[in-house]
């Protein structure tokens, strides 16, 4: 989720920069539009395997709903005992940063008038599961994230780091995990 | 992904307890069996359209794989300038605490006798988008993320906060988007 403000071209890369100016220009006349709030909504199913599903959200003044509703199993592999009925928890971190950048470049190289041809990146994370077994002081979550991009452009490699760098500075899921977020949790019990 | 040290029970919630305490004795045995490396792979579709693949990972000493390839997509909405082919990058960053907290709760309450009825939890996450369009100065990322738990189960109120609690405590997600995690980017111009 990034989007950049250099002069207009004309649509590519499947974005529609008219519309995504117009945006801007709207959230600019009315900047509480751009206050928006996500939910997902979580059932546990078995062991450590659960569901959630993701489909309404508030947006631009009202409440809002995505196309479809969209659901997701998370578990653990029988290596860290559980069913595979999904990925891992920590993995979908993974999927949503590369998303996120990803959509960022795509958005900025098309401000920009650079015709992508390609975008693939590789995320890895590294964890000591020492953590939430308990068994020493290390950190629960990733010690360290690296994301690999491959990109093929219509431009020189200058032109396309710079784009990556762009996107990097607007990305909210970049800023999530590298600068933390306060997360407060309530409990009801029925 | 959590889990406890509590005296052994007999196997509840789905959750193989024997199995969940002799991965604790091997990894006590061998430390670094609890070095894990998670991945995921991206390719841009367009506009702000993405899919990642999780599928292999490294851990317990070699590299493993998912009993199946899991594939995700992700997108903007039409409000945000995209065609909505899956939810918004940030969503899965809800679904990820969801899920992790979720099976914590799973593993710690099987570990400590509690057998489990139901456990149901929203989770929220509250941006301001003039962050990521560059037209304020506030954060690209989420300003406040609140989960509200439903539980159910044959324990007492103040033990099933306190089972929350310790999934908090030694959740991998709840870390790394509380306290951040460095990422390493790299490009590479094909």
């Amino acid at each position: 989720m990034s989007i950049d403000t250099a002069p207009r071209a004309t649509p590519r890369n499947g974005v529609d920069i008219p519309t995504l100016f117009a945006t801007l220009d709207a959230v600019r006349a009315a900047p509480a539009a751009a206050h928006f709030q996500f939910r997902a909504t979580n059932q546990w199913v078995e062991g450590t395997h659960s569901r959630s599903t993701i489909s309404d959200f508030f947006g631009v003044g009202e409440e809002r709903a995505h196309a479809r509703e969209f659901v997701f199993q998370a578990d653990h592999p029988a290596v860290l005992v559980g069913h595979d009925n999904g990925p891992t928890p920590v993995e979908f971190v993974l999927h949503a940063l590369a998303s996120c950048l990803t959509a960022g470049i795509a958005n900025i190289a098309s401000a920009r008038g650079v015709t992508l041809t390609e975008v693939r990146s590789t995320v890895t994370g590294d964890i000591d599961l020492n953590g939430i077994l308990g068994l020493q002081d290390v950190r629960n979550g990733y010690q360290q994230v690296a994301i690999r991009f491959t990109i093929s452009a219509d431009a020189p490699e200058d032109v396309l780091r710079e784009i990556v760098q762009q996107s990097r500075r607007r990305s909210a899921v970049y800023d999530v995990i590298t600068h933390g977020v306060p997360v407060d949790i309530e409990v009801e019990v029925a």
